[in-house]
């Protein structure tokens, strides 16, 4: 597998481009996405009981078995808790794009991001899909112009393109995704969407990204709220000509693994990226009796609030995160716990051996704390990147969460989100 | 029922004391409380899997029905994740007061609030016992310090006693309290203490005590923590000399009535000054199908952080708001919900008919926002009390939780708890 450049419109046959057309003051707010032919799909969307229009829109596609186009995001404006217009005003985004594009209203997927319970004053926004639907190309420029365009309080796009090889044919992925706040467990206001060429049947496509999104967008939290508009998409157009990826097989597990490294990249962009976050915290759990286990301890230790301002403020307080763990859910023995910090990679661990001993902080062992530091403890923490251990005595399943630090500005960006 | 003075030793046969004997650098560390006659007793303890060392002891305690002559409260250190050494010291904390009072250790209830994962020099601490010993009595002053001394980070210590006639004789119950962080559903580090003279048996006392902590302390929330050392006590000395206090009679709905209020005013003060907060929020939720769907909802939107910056900032983002109940597990009509904001209580209305109009901000109706004046809006949220009426369409169920707002100075306490 290897990183390439060209983003979301990298597969053969995908087209896109993004625009600002009015719904935000000054940003861009509109994105288009096109795939050449009919492509297959498959989608994960919120847990949450509200879902936004676009969301009743794409499970109902999915429902269908559709074969997508084209893909609409509207950014600025959820389509959340806006009643029946809402729904109306979704149609006439998948409509409009249809129209353009000569297929069927059903063909194309939507998806918003944004303020929840304002309508869309939907004849600005269709005529704004009209002026720029002739703009999609598959230029690297236009794609980082989509990628720009589905940002909210994001600070920076997020956007990867992979290329491997099955059968002695070139086969590409490429992801751009949105975060920023409302990102929690089973997804939060997220937005990613994947296009791949590669050719694979529907059933495939979905197990293969359930799997995926599993270990990645589901164990990131930003503010442990899960928003009403949640969604990971992809769109697999087969134009790279492969013979069709079956489960079981080693191309499966090619595809797989670079479908993961795409959604892991995101998903830890979107991480880094949380509101007003200043530390991406890592936290992996080893030893758990389950795979359920270790990821409900993960997950409830990135999402704590006491365990997040201290990462903030560098304050070694780590009973807090012993804490976070006993009112997980998560199943392990009480009395067995070892945790330490370390401000480097595990892979960076192997390759400089005799790594500096100020760079990891054992803190507790057999469930107590040690003694440490103060100096090395104020300093590992002060990094950009932290990394948890947390070793259990239960069994052999582990996961990885990740979250980031609760800040001031967390605060004052939510504080005062609609001005 | 009156409200009367006094505070936790208002109840006939009790005395307290508080004192500073330096487990913290300058404020008041130790709390000493003891009934003239042994007493029953009935707990409620946190539903974290890591424990402290006295709420395990605690929980031993309940298990032995054991009699109480006393409670020793330690604030400053918590003594968690403190391992056999916490369990042994926790011990003789117990076993100094027992011999005091020439009890057994097993007459002697222990509490502990503070940091987590530093062990007690405990020989300083039970030479500080000794010295305090004696200062234990039934005047309001010495109930004062007994109440300042079992706050961490709390900005005022809480107290209150009532007084109701149960079959012509005065029976009084008082509580005191302590909050501030950590505290969420199944409490948090969340200390509360009740003492009544009532003649009652232990079952009953039991089931009185768990009834009200599930509608006043488990529904208050600061910032989703839940502690390992969280506990409600209740002692019951017998002192008033009642008739033994029966379920189902006119004497246990009068004691009940009390009690619950004695613990609502303990749960609200708490909340009212949890961490940098600055606004009180009461969310009651009526119209659900059934309790616990009332519960969860109500909660869900307490412990929203966008929803508790939303109420910080001012800004009347209120998609929010069904975006918290969405994802709370709770069932309800998604299509149905109608939502207000009031600045007054809910007596307060039916005294004052006509109520000025820019005092309620209804936004939601049918899950949908309504349009609403920006400078009311500004102007009810802005106030330091704020009332949220949830009114779903499935059943007659509700109930009401109490949170506050996440600020800027949350995450200062917590960023840097320690120094």
């Amino acid at each position: 597998m290897k990183v390439i450049s060209g983003g979301i419109s990298a597969p053969k046959g995908f087209m896109a481009t993004g625009a600002h057309i009015g719904i935000k003051k000054m940003k861009k707010d509109l994105c288009l996405l096109q795939s050449e032919v009919l492509a297959e799909f498959a989608g994960c969307f919120t847990t949450n009981k509200v879902k936004a229009a676009p969301v009743l829109w794409g499970l109902e596609l999915q429902a269908k078995k559709a074969k997508i186009k084209g893909l609409v995001v509207i950014s600025g404006n959820a389509n959340a808790c806006t009643g029946q217009q809402g729904v109306e005003d979704n149609y006439a985004l998948a409509n409009t794009f249809a129209t353009l594009a000569k297929v069927e209203a059903d063909n194309v997927l939507v998806c918003s991001t944004g303020v929840i319970g304002v309508n869309l004053e939907i004849e600005y926004v269709t005529a704004g899909m009209q002026r720029y639907f002739t703009c999609m190309s598959d230029d690297p420029d236009s794609a980082r112009l989509a990628a720009e365009a589905i940002m909210t309080t994001d600070t920076f796009s997020k956007s990867i393109a992979v290329e491997i090889e099955l059968g002695g044919k070139k086969v590409r992925i490429a992801g751009m995704a949105k975060g920023s706040g409302m990102i929690h467990p089973n997804m939060a206001t997220l937005l990613s969407f994947i296009t791949t060429d590669a050719a694979i049947s529907r059933s495939v496509l979905d197990s293969a990204l359930k799997d995926s999104v599993k270990n990645t967008y589901n164990m990131i939290s930003v503010d442990g709220d899960t928003s009403t508009n949640d969604t990971v998409l992809i769109i697999a157009n087969g134009m790279a000509e492969n013979s069709s990826i079956k489960k079981g097989t080693e191309d499966y597990a090619t595809f797989k693994a670079a479908l993961d490294y795409v959604n892991k990249k995101l998903a830890i962009d979107i991480v880094t990226d949380g509101e007003g976050a200043t530390k991406l915290i890592e936290v992996k759990v080893t030893g758990a009796a389950t795979e359920k286990d270790a990821r409900t301890i993960a997950r409830s230790v990135t999402s704590s609030n006491l365990f997040k301002t201290m990462i903030f403020g560098a304050d070694a307080n780590c009973g807090r995160i012993l804490c976070a763990m006993g009112y997980s859910g998560g199943n392990f023995n009480t009395d067995d716990v070892s945790v330490k910090f370390r401000s480097y990679e595990q892979d960076e661990e192997a390759a400089v051996p005799g790594h500096p001993q100020e760079d990891v902080l054992h803190f507790m062992e057999k469930s107590a704390l040690l003694r440490f530091d103060e100096g090395i403890a104020k300093r590992l923490l002060s990094r950009s990147k932290i990394f948890l251990d947390i070793v259990l005595a239960d069994g052999e399943a582990e996961a990885t969460a990740w979250g980031c630090d609760l800040t001031y500005d967390y605060v004052k960006i939510n504080g005062d989100y609609r001005s």
